[in-house]
């Protein structure tokens, strides 16, 4: 008889992580690979997910095409907004035992509280509120960038750049934040300029660690930018528990911007939200195995 | 010996405006025709460029081909903050005596104080400040969207998408102005977020008429939007005044929606602004004038 093996994936936009434990819940081995959104590539996202599939298996001796093992896969990924992407992704031929699809921001809530009831907002590249109760979801933002995603990454740096422009042609008094920003294309303008007209969410976001250095400098630009994001998380989550019907909705933050933004947040906000339990492989993880009626 | 025309062209985002005058300075044709932004595509320009001077000529039984004519043409163009698309159109073959190429926003200004000093600020699907003194142009914002062009058509539609996204998830209160663009889509959720997803700035400059309809309707929302877009045209005009050596410079509004926002800038502006004289293409012809040393 084969060995079920249990694989949870986060495919996100830089970056692909894979877990995979045993039908008892212990950690095997894990790995991380190329960007394992479908948003835009479906093909790139499979070849990452099975690359990193396969790294991760190998640090065990063990390999996805070995007639051993059935492997079970829960797949987190961003993009699943978009219904044609789902319908290519799910076409695609594949080794797997079994499988099941849901959005990142789903398998990450399904982590957070350990398949509990719960909410999460992850402040990241960009931003999303989610909650799971009874089974149903809901989200609350994460509608995309430039129209939505306020107190993101890309918005973030979209932000910084809309100042940083503005000191230059003096719109704005120039501080030690724009002219960071400045400096970070080397002081050329045509280059800043050129450089936004072509940026991604993606590449915005990579201008937000400069703000959060500029809010422990204590700059007012940067201080004014994460307030704005603090506002817009907080109507997040006021959006959140205004649809629950818990008394007390457990709500976690996620996301590599979530510890920058939680001191702007309204003091009763902080109080309530709790560290996540788990990440999103293993809410992948839990989702595969509910799906296969391993788990209810 | 051959007879000296005029040609001076206005071409933007979505269409291009052909103007002809005899040396005199006497309107002889007008006409339009496609976009002619060389922002994105260099040839599609010179098409609707070619075909648009062609249309007014026939008017007047003229054509672009014959041997009885010099004509002499002025280009104030969108998208010259592109340095390679400038090249690329400059090194086209053409059957004109003679071209001078600047920015649309370049022309208007001409156009606006009759080749005399002055400013201009354009609110329309972009927004850009601009003025000439002594031959020095200095600009003020139009560094693109969306990291750029507060206050514009673009970013009104942006915002409207915004707020009414936020109304939807639970983020606000639901006005009758973002049930307005939600009716646009039909009160379909995927299509409104699909075409966000994929919307140029013209795409959302398309909303900013519904914004300008629930202003009129006193509709708070709304109104919120163009205070903000007012206090973003103040900025450009103040820092267009802050840059000038003229003790009064002389300033017009242009663009399809100056009228909508005119009255949200402070009074200070708002009486000091001044009609524009003339057009773009106005401002082409005296461009190319100048540019072949027929006016100083």
């Amino acid at each position: 008889m084969k060995r079920n093996l249990y694989i949870g994936i986060d495919g996100g936009a830089t970056k692909t992580k894979v877990r995979i434990e045993d039908a008892d819940g212990c950690l095997l081995t894990e790995a991380q690979s190329g960007p394992g959104t479908i948003r835009t590539n479906v093909s790139k996202a499979w070849y990452a997910i099975i690359d990193g599939i396969q790294t991760a298996l190998h640090k065990i001796d063990l390999d996805l095409y070995d007639q051993t093992h059935h492997y079970h896969v829960g797949l987190g990924l961003a993009g699943t907004e978009v219904a044609e992407s789902c319908e290519e992704f799910l076409s695609q031929a594949h080794p797997f035992a079994s499988i099941a699809l849901k959005s990142d921001a789903y398998t990450a809530c399904l982590g957070a509280h350990q398949g509990k009831e719960g909410g999460i907002i992850i402040i990241g590249t960009g931003t999303i509120g989610l909650k799971i109760e009874k089974g149903v979801v809901t989200t609350v933002g994460g509608w995309g960038f430039p129209h939505d995603d306020e107190g993101s990454g890309a918005w973030l740096g979209m932000e910084a750049i809309r100042l940083t422009l503005e000191s230059i042609d003096h719109r704005r008094e120039p501080s030690d934040f724009s002219k960071a920003i400045f400096r970070h294309f080397k002081k050329d303008l045509d280059h800043m300029v050129t450089w936004s007209n072509q940026a991604l969410p993606t590449h915005f976001a990579e201008l937000a660690p400069i703000v959060v250095e500029y809010v422990k400098r204590k700059n007012p630009d940067a201080i004014h930018l994460v307030e704005r994001a603090g506002v817009a998380i907080a109507r997040t989550y006021d959006a959140l528990v205004k649809q629950s019907t818990l008394p007390k909705l457990p709500v976690s933050l996620l996301g590599g911007l979530s510890h920058s933004i939680e001191p702007w947040l309204p003091k009763r906000i902080r109080t309530r939200c709790k560290p996540p339990q788990g990440d999103a492989t293993q809410g992948a993880i839990l989702m595969i195995k509910k799906s296969e009626g391993f788990i209810v």
